[in-house]
């Protein structure tokens, strides 16, 4: 039987840890006989000497199989689930579920929570009055059987052990490495029963991982991992400089999500959702990706998207007509604007001080147990790359506490830069990894 | 005020400390608020990312001064203290702290307790019956004040913050860092109170710092931080490639040490402990140390440390007939020789493996709480670089249970390697740093 000590002393010096070790400290982790000290020593120990492949996949198969595992076997064909390592607006689980159920190909996705300066699913859901996450295993697979997906809450003690490593890195500085992010988002959706998945690793200044080298690393490594698990695997890299949406927070995502599926918005957010939706149709399918691409914009132009997403919210017990009528959902009753000091071309609009700037209104959470205001959030009336005289409204903030309009407004206010010159056009998607 | 996750953000990421993170992270652990995992977390950045000097002493000193301190103002004169990183046969205490006030120069020592491998000076007191190392403040300061010298046990809430981290480093495979040693030796001497102090830095296979670069590095730094401190410090570098001494155990080295006291030992112990007590009495009169090696090698000769270690004996409580008549000392009933399997050259005796050889005899602990035989240990009756014949009592185990010779003949079997030639003789003394 390996022991903490010498798993410690070997990642330290910079070896490598053999399956048996690496299952060691998982169940010692999940039956607490290694303390949170030694799992701190050695979160931090694998940040600074890292892991090599071998590592990290028996590091997410042994948190997969440690603890509960979903069984979606009653689901007929292969279920597909995405992933995107956070951003700020963005709303694609919005939109490229129902339409990659549109399109015949099953999602059972669990989603989670705003983290940092970062949005989630789940918040964005509990905007739209009724919806409920919370549903039973049970309930789960019996929707997707139904209806062809539903998009819940992490359920049961999936992956206990990524959930007590997530919350000590968080608290030790360990959040950025490459093998830890990995294993916690594989392993997690390894365990939640899924069959194919498609990753969003996002790269930028707002992304957990800036740069797009270790952009590029996290997603080979996650498609590696995942395919050695039996699974079917693909990773998109695109951009997190700026935000996805033109819409930052929870009601605000939703409508720009209904405008997507209505058919009424354009831009870069509509363009990843409908690549999403395609690769997870492809994965699903096993179709090449361009004739998935076009069944997926049919899916979207004939509006059965926005049917699915209907569907789903009313099988999850959400106020439909909050989905036609948007002035139903959840608003603001302020409207402060950031307007530009100077004429110039908009060079940056920094995504993770918006993502700041929209929890300081009150979007996001600053500890697990605020509450949080989910009509408020940002308007983005420009884009990068854009001309602006001054005076110009660049941004919209969606407030309804004065008291946290100015810390937003300041935080903001850091975000947008202005330049002479528009700079070099940023691709929204670089590359695909499979 | 600085928090934990800046500071755990920062070391990792390689950079600098400033003094107030770190009184910080030493008051956070004095107080309980930063709990142990981002303690180990912090441990394991610094072992892994360094600190500078500047860092370091910044540690040293928040340690030392938080918590109770030592108060030696009532002694007159330049208090000597000294400290050994750990070795094996390693009994200089016993002989350097008596030879040393008996040339006049104080010394008010607290000494330790076994750990891993190696001997503790504590433990080797307590082999003397009736011996008390246990001493109130008062009564310390009192003993020395009246006969010059005494070691007792570390009393007190002395560098409590060291002892908290020591604990955590022992569990987190962070015990090898020279900042985290150089930090935690010299914390706890400074709270001590004493005025100078001598550190003996063992180099070798079986010293915490194996190699002689390491070895180096470690004591240029304590002597550059003990000086920052305002002490007199002189840091020895010396050989614990093989045991020091003839003799491995509690009695056993306490016997040696009377040897050489008596002039009846001649060796390397020897060697050590009169170069030890020049330092220490050179750094407490300021004298040149060729000088003081003809003090104390007079004091040795006179037989003054012999008298001064009966005096310092009686003060605590310990029967002195037990110095005269070594047979009063605890004992081994079972003598077990290793012989030489062939002939040859003695090309190693491990210091490590004969460390633990004695402390699978019973010598030392595998759990705090575990009891010492304080009788048992090993007899090298070669020393690396002697011929041998084949047959030749290489080692003789002193053992009082025979359940426990197996494994340690088993230990020190491997200990001893036989070659050839003699081996490049190794220095005793690789360097003194000022």
């Amino acid at each position: 039987m390996a022991d903490m000590r010498t798993i410690l002393e070997t990642k330290k010096r910079g070896g490598k840890l053999a399956p048996e070790e690496i299952a060691c400290f998982v169940h010692g982790v999940y039956d607490g006989s290694v303390p949170d000290y030694q799992a701190a020593a050695f979160l931090m120990a694998v940040r600074l000497m890292g892991m090599d492949e071998a590592e990290t996949a028996a590091l997410t198969l042994e948190m997969a199989r440690t603890g509960a595992q979903a069984d979606l076997s009653a689901i007929p064909g292969v279920k597909v689930d995405k992933h995107s390592t956070g951003g700020v607006g963005d709303l694609t689980t919005l939109v490229a579920v129902p339409l990659c159920a549109a399109c015949g190909v099953p999602v059972a996705k669990m989603s989670g929570r705003a983290l940092g300066h970062t949005g989630g699913t789940l918040d964005k859901l509990a905007a739209i009055p009724g919806l409920r996450t919370d549903l039973s295993m049970e309930a789960f697979v019996r929707q997707v059987q139904r209806i062809g997906c539903a998009v819940i809450g992490q359920t049961g003690d999936l992956a206990p052990v990524d959930k007590a490593l997530y919350a000590l890195r968080d608290v030790t500085a360990t959040v950025d490495s490459i093998p830890l992010i990995a294993s916690s988002i594989l392993s997690k959706k390894i365990a939640a029963g899924c069959d194919a998945i498609l990753l969003d690793v996002k790269t930028g200044s707002g992304a957990l991982m800036p740069t797009l080298e270790d952009s590029r690393r996290l997603a080979e490594e996650m498609v590696r991992i995942g395919k050695a698990a039996g699974k079917r695997v693909c990773a998109l890299i695109t951009d997190m400089d700026e935000p996805l949406g033109r819409l930052i927070g929870n009601a605000l995502e939703v409508k720009e999500a209904l405008g997507i599926l209505r058919g009424e918005e354009t831009g870069r957010a509509r363009d990843l959702c409908l690549e999403v939706a395609a690769r997870m149709v492809a994965l699903g399918t096993g179709e090449a990706v361009a004739a998935a691409r076009l069944r997926t914009k049919a899916a979207l132009e004939e509006g059965r998207g926005f049917a699915k997403l209907c569907e789903m919210v009313a099988a999850q017990g959400g106020d439909v007509r909050a989905l036609e009528e948007t002035d139903r959902l959840p608003g603001a009753r302020l409207r402060v604007p950031l307007r530009a000091q100077e004429d110039g071309c908009v060079s940056a609009l920094a995504a993770r001080d918006l993502g700041l700037a929209s929890n300081a209104l009150g979007a996001g959470r600053a500890r697990k147990e605020d509450p949080i205001d989910y009509g408020v959030g940002i308007e983005c009336c420009v884009r990068v790359g854009d001309r602006v005289r001054r005076g110009q409204t660049l941004l919209l903030l969606h407030a309804n506490d004065e008291a946290r309009v100015g810390p937003a407004l300041e935080l903001a206010a850091g975000a947008v830069r202005l330049a002479p010159e528009a700079p070099q056009p940023r691709p929204l998607l670089f590359g695909a990894v499979e």
